[in-house]
């Protein structure tokens, strides 16, 4: 291992090198629930691309497994590194290289965060338009897990965004992806299958990414409705009007609950509404003019209403803004609640009815109590499950997750598979697809040395 | 092949295999202009994924080399088969399995036609918004070379629309890839790998397509400018605008002169205003309501007469729908013309206006005529060249496609590489790139007996 030090100090210099117990333990772990910590052998900061290309010239060399870490927020397990491994930490390839305001484009390191660029691109009209709850998250960890967010239904996830990479694959050689430019069939696209990878098949050092206008005018709608039922059957009438919501969540009343507590948030819903609500549902829509906005959250009132809503509460500035932090920060109040495992699930937006009449009833099985809110636009459903007995939490997951299969639908819409759900993503996946990326794996990275045990088990 | 022939009847049935003399020429090409006809040995004809599987393994076993047709309406000669190899055509397999209203979702055959699935979605207030100019285009084709055409600007192209496929190995093996959901983070995106790859990944059996709401309102406004600078100019503002085109088409005044008069269309620009024009813009709106469509036109009126625009001249109905379909005919009118070659060039949307001042130069260098029009808003440039001498047209295209990538762009924006481009391909990516394309194309078909001769020449 000495040797090893030695060499990737020459590489980035003795200070961006960590061992043994100068690891601090935060580059061990991410936020999944059900990931134990590692201890990695070493951390290595680069600075730049060709110091990537070299660090993985020194692992291959060695054999030593490799962990891509971006700011740690994932909810998969996928930067927990291996026991004694080497985790490559882009926290210093940080800097917003260009912001093209005519070519609607931006061109970053791996290491800016969504918050930064936000705030980046804010200053120009332009919108990079992936929001999931944790702005934290760093560009290369969203490109590696292809974050959603709450804006996916209107915007897309974060593969629609991501218009070329430049990346180092494990034998150290440097690949440039795609350019900026929105189309092009100029053979098999890489970048799109990079996208998602979960740093198992290359290192990503820069990406371009597709920027959009960013619309003045925002106003929310939040609907009480009887029961899941009825949010379910309005959901498909909501996307398919032409209104275009840039926001379509759904939160179940436990959920709901948990966060309007966690935040101190009070929604002027009165009680009785509460009492008699079974499920809300949450559209936010979005204009460059304020008069058109008015008329479309009227029209959405409207609609709501045919579509069996108690009432219609409209949310402007503060008021929206406060509750769209809660509801990303669902995540933390379901932690803090006991929450002991998260689910990620997605089914056709024509089957979360029945998903959701089916939820209720393996929680009953498996003697848990489960909640949850999700992006109902999507069919992507995040339920939180509590149940601290581990055997039955692992019957009561692969019953969900197959569920969730079984319609048609599949194990993660946006979290991954990580090291958490490899046991789950091979036994209902495709076997000659599961098998097929194997060989593809074996393309990218001969001697499987990126991150092994994530994808793969 | 006797013995081969024998093997495909059993499997399709004796009158969906045609050999030697039978096959009609059609099969042996189609609608590039670089590529010639070839004698295919054998087409087959399967009804079915199975029979599509089993072909294959007829194939695998004889060492065939197999290549997918659907409507052979491509530019790249991507469906030109082998001198004695097999086509596999799609047309048999032509039924719209499911239109999902609810979950916006279409199921389809591959020898589906876009014309066939856009009078299927009409009915339902959906729309695939996939319209290049062919409508004749199978899906199965518009697949495998991710079709753009003129509404990408605002809806994106083929990739952003397929949500699931199913499809058949070189090995035989069947696999499904995504499905009904608009979102995954579960493994590769093996759906995205195989679009785009020009029938040399996998042959695909079944599609699973996203629709859009089909907003009921459409105008257009043609502006006649100065010249190609004000122009190029002008794109980046229509498009961070907000106003969403849903069309931006750049015209030349030689390809505008040349498809009005093919189509013999008269569009009210008044004889001096053409006798100034450099080249013209199109540019389509859509929405919902015709209150804000008008207001927008107005708008859009006034920020072209702000960019410089000579004229602003609104279509609707019959006359937009006319002025669209003869600029989708602009193909057929430059090969009327004798136009030798056809360039879908892209380059980065800033970067417009420095390529159509390199193409002059590049036409006068090698005593050509060039003229065009191409997807502005995508920065992606349709040139017919007019050059009957072969050496002179081979030099100038490697200068002009080398152009395009020197800019930043790529060497086809939705035509793909086919048999025509793989030479420019191979000098002008990343070679570190192409090999692992070889790779992957490996992990697919080890054989090598998908398309062989296209992408990697
Ligand atoms: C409160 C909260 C809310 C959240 N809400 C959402 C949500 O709504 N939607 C959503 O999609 N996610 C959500 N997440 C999950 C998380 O934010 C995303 O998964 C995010 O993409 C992780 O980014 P990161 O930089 O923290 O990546 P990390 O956790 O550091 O890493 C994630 C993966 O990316 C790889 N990786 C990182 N950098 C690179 C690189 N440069 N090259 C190659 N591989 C790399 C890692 O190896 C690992 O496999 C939430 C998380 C929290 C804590
Ligand atoms: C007048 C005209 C205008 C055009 N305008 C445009 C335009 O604006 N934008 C644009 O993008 N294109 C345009 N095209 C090109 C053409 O329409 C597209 O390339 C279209 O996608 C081809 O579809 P096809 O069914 O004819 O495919 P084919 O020509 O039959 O095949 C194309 C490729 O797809 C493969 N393939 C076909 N079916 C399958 C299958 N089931 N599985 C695997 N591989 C398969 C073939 O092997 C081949 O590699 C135009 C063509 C014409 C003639």
């Amino acid at each position: 291992m000495a040797d090893v030090a030695t060499a990737l100090a020459n590489v980035v210099g003795e200070e961006h090198v960590l061992a043994g117990d100068e690891v601090p333990p935060e580059y061990g772990r991410d936020e999944s629930l059900g990931v134990a910590a590692e201890r990695p052998g070493m951390v290595v900061r680069p600075a730049d691309v060709e110091q990537v290309a070299a660090v993985l010239g020194v692992a291959a060399e060695h054999g030593l497994p490799v962990t891509a870490r971006g700011s740690g927020t994932g909810l998969s397990g996928a930067a927990v590194p291996r026991p004694g491994g080497l985790v490559v930490s882009f926290e210093r390839m940080n800097r917003i290289l260009e912001i093209d305001t005519d070519g609607q484009v931006a061109v970053v390191q791996p290491g800016v965060t969504l918050a930064e660029l936000d705030q980046a691109t804010a200053g120009k009209g332009l919108v990079y338009p992936i929001f999931p709850g944790e702005d934290g998250a760093s560009i290369g960890g969203t490109v590696a897990t292809n974050a959603g967010g709450m804006h996916a239904v209107k915007e897309g996830v974060t593969r629609h965004h991501v218009l070329g990479l430049e990346a180092v694959l494990a034998t150290g050689e440097i690949i440039r992806t795609g350019g900026r430019y929105v189309k092009t069939s100029t053979g098999y696209d890489l970048t799109q299958l990079i996208v998602g990878s979960e740093g198992t098949l290359a290192l990503v050092t820069e990406v371009t990414l597709r920027l959009r206008p960013r619309l003045a005018h925002r106003a929310g709608v939040l609907a009480p409705f009887p029961g899941t039922e009825a949010v379910t059957a309005a959901v498909p009438r909501l996307t398919g009007g032409g209104l275009d919501p840039l926001v379509l969540e759904y939160v179940d009343v436990l959920a709901m609950a948990a966060i309007t507590e966690n935040a101190g948030l009070d929604l002027g819903v009165p009680q009785e509404v509460r009492d008699a609500a079974g499920a809300y549902l949450l559209v936010i829509l979005e204009n460059r003019s304020a008069e058109r906005l008015d008329e479309d959250v009227q029209t959405l009132g409207e609609e709501l209403a045919g579509l069996g809503a108690a009432d219609a509460y409209v949310l402007a500035g503060d008021r929206l803004q406060k509750l769209v932090t809660a509801r990303e920060q669902a995540f933390w109040a379901a932690r803090h609640a006991g929450a002991n495992a998260i689910v990620d699930a997605v089914v056709p937006r024509a089957e979360l009815a029945r998903f959701f009449a089916a939820v209720p009833a393996i929680a009953g099985r498996h003697g848990a109590l489960i909640g949850g809110c999700g992006h109902a636009g999507d069919g992507n459903v995040h339920l939180s499950v509590f149940q601290p007995d581990a055997d039955a939490l692992a019957r009561l997951m692969d019953e969900l997750l197959a569920a969730a299969a079984g319609l048609g639908g599949t194990i993660s819409g946006e979290h991954g598979i990580g090291r958490e759900k490899t046991h789950h993503f091979r036994a209902l996946e495709d076997p000659a697809k599961v098998e097929l990326m194997g060989r593809i794996k074996k393309a990218f990275d001969p001697d499987g040395i990126l991150n092994p045990g994530v994808l793969f088990g």
